[in-house]
């Protein structure tokens, strides 16, 4: 980046360690700040530094929270427990505005292939959550990939003796999706799946 | 944005200020940064503070740089001056390691539909240096648009008269292109531009 004066050349240094940001991309971020006010650039930085400052992860469920409980954990509904991989999977559940139980973030998935074994994820705050009582259902929302397979899974096995229901968001076609360019994992899991109408 | 706690939310903002960033982008960003040690996010924060602290324009060329006078202007042969209309052409050309001239960076082309006259650009600071004497060739290397010609005609207008040549960046197919595919403009200057083997 010698084409690049220093500041320009360390700041595009810095959003390249986005996910998904080139060289180019990164110089277009930096010139969009160089042509920010100070007051804009400052107020950027301070919104960096500020979300490693007052963003934790919940003591219960493990999702991003400011204080020591999330808010979803404080209001909502803690009989039915939806157990996710990441942070960003509670988003995507929140935004249906339908689930109204709690979460449980995993921050990871079994892997064996890559060292992670069931010690390195969220999965004994989830037992011990669950030995407390009050849990009627564990929902088990790890991707549909091997390893979200495997955790579910696993977890599964060690939840069901305490009698509480663990149950599997369901697999099959994709509303607006076509049989024809449906893979056949998908598509024979749709089938064996199958509802009664 | 409520789905998301208001560091992250604020964080999100900010990024969705870069171009070409949306919704979706800017919470794959936050995330990254959340991820990141304390020390890691500082330093990203502390980099767009620096820049728009330390990044100047030169006072000669009117190019980013640290001091008052940029390390081009300040090294190489100033008898050939390539006009540009961003910074950003001028990191196009310095990657190529050929043009051993100088800039000079009009911070914008001349555009009256959108307001934008000459006095809006920096013509008249091209003019004073040219004045100065000294200057052989001034290469116009403005984009192959409406506004960019009609700015390299308007200032090869004016310069002419000083006795300096002026000269065009060649337009015409690019290499790798295809006859077929290339635009009837682009191709009807390519005919007329021809160059005798």
């Amino acid at each position: 980046m010698e084409v690049f004066i220093e500041p320009i050349g360390r700041l595009m240094n810095e959003f390249s360690k986005l996910p998904g940001v080139g060289k180019k991309t990164a110089q277009r971020y930096a010139y969009r700040i160089i042509s920010m006010t100070e007051e804009e650039a400052r107020e950027f930085a301070e919104a960096i530094v500020n979300v490693k400052r007052k963003v934790r992860f919940c003591k219960i469920c493990g999702n991003f929270t400011e204080g020591e409980i999330c808010s979803v954990c404080q209001t909502r509904d803690p009989s039915t427990v939806c157990v996710v991989k990441e942070p960003k999977d509670v988003v995507a559940l929140e935004k249906l505005h339908e689930y109204k139980g709690v979460y449980h973030v995993l921050h990871g998935v079994i892997d064996p292939m890559n060292g992670v074994t069931p010690n390195d994820i969220r999965a004994k705050e989830l037992l011990e959550r669950l030995a407390a009582g009050n849990v009627k259902e564990v929902i088990m929302a790890t991707n549909p990939d091997v390893e979200g397979e495997a955790t579910a899974m696993y977890l599964a096995k060690l939840i069901k003796p305490l009698g509480i229901k663990v149950t599997r968001l369901a697999h099959g076609i994709p509303i607006g999706g076509e049989l024809e360019y449906t893979d056949e994992v998908t598509l024979s899991r749709a089938l064996s799946d199958r509802k009664e109408l």
